[in-house]
């Protein structure tokens, strides 16, 4: 006694996704089909059409429907700026947070050698064609502070060095509203460490 | 700035999914898309042939490409007895177990009021036409020992009594290899109280 073949071919394409194991899979498979027909065949077609349709923007690298992104078409923005994120879902932070009109650079992912992934899948190449294009004046690195992406800004930094830019990195310190007895004490040395002068 | 509407729609499609966020399905979207495009076609693929090839067999409601399931046509069976479980992994499990030679009713489900799963989500009316053909003598329920599973054991021996059938629950108790030192009080508790006579 088996599964019909097309249930379990269903089951095993589900484990594509990321964090979903067999057992999951298993109830995903039997959710759609018993529960959810009509959201299933969303799936499929919200499948293609983001297959057919997305590509990356050529400047910035972020997904985007045209060759050229929203926001690099947008001739308001500063041409001098550029800062550069891991994924889009960062790029879309740090939009709402309305506090910068530069360009960005979506990684699209972080070094980890330990998953496979090198300078050529996280789009270095591009990204070097891009920072050096005679316009861009000051790079800002704002990948994740864990350690893939620390590691990440480290290489970017090493590459972009002595090449005319000003490169910096995002700050580390209290979030606002922190109280000290809350915060980790790894981001309390940091924001001790890296302490403004005032006045 | 916002999300091309392809990235959004599949985004959107992904929360179809049970467990699955806002967050989550962002992350399965990015790393489809980025990651593993061709593990997306084949779930896009494995779904349209899911859904159009897959219905229920017509005896045991479980999944099937046939109108009657390979189980179900396999004369060797035992016609008289009739094991009624939630969802299809339950029969498998049943089937390894290979303790079983009856045949089966999957009921695709298990009431829960507070989901909204009724009777007619469980398929009780196709039980009842099965289970009273006139072949079936024996019925045991083998749904889960949770309180939906517990439930609709309980609904489906009030509609099932009465009707010339012997009608049973699969037992409670220690698990093999169980120690009486490691195991939850209620199950032991259980055990006590469904103590079997010995000699």
């Amino acid at each position: 006694m088996k599964n019909p073949p097309s249930l379990d071919q269903l089951i095993s394409a589900l484990k594509v996704l990321p964090g979903v194991g067999p057992k999951s899979a298993q109830r995903m498979a039997f959710h759609l089909l018993q529960r959810d027909q009509a959201g299933a065949d969303r799936l499929a077609r919200a499948l293609d059409r983001a297959l057919a349709n997305l590509t990356h923007c050529e400047r910035c690298n972020t997904f985007s429907e045209t060759p050229l992104c929203n926001l690099c078409a947008e001739p308001a923005r500063n041409q001098h700026q550029l800062c550069i994120v891991e994924m889009p879902a960062d790029l879309l932070m740090l939009e709402q947070a309305r506090c910068y009109d530069g360009l960005y650079f979506v990684l699209m992912g972080r070094l980890s050698p330990i998953d496979g992934i090198g300078p050529k899948d996280v789009n270095l190449d591009k990204l070097m064609v891009r920072a050096l294009d005679g316009v861009v004046e000051e790079v800002i690195i704002a990948t994740n502070f864990t350690a893939e992406g620390e590691v990440t800004a480290h290489m970017i930094a090493e590459l972009l060095k002595d090449r005319g830019l000003a490169v910096s990195r995002i700050a580390r310190g209290m979030p606002v509203g922190g109280e000290l007895e809350y915060v980790d004490s790894g981001t309390l040395a940091q924001a001790l460490y890296e302490r403004r002068q005032l006045g």
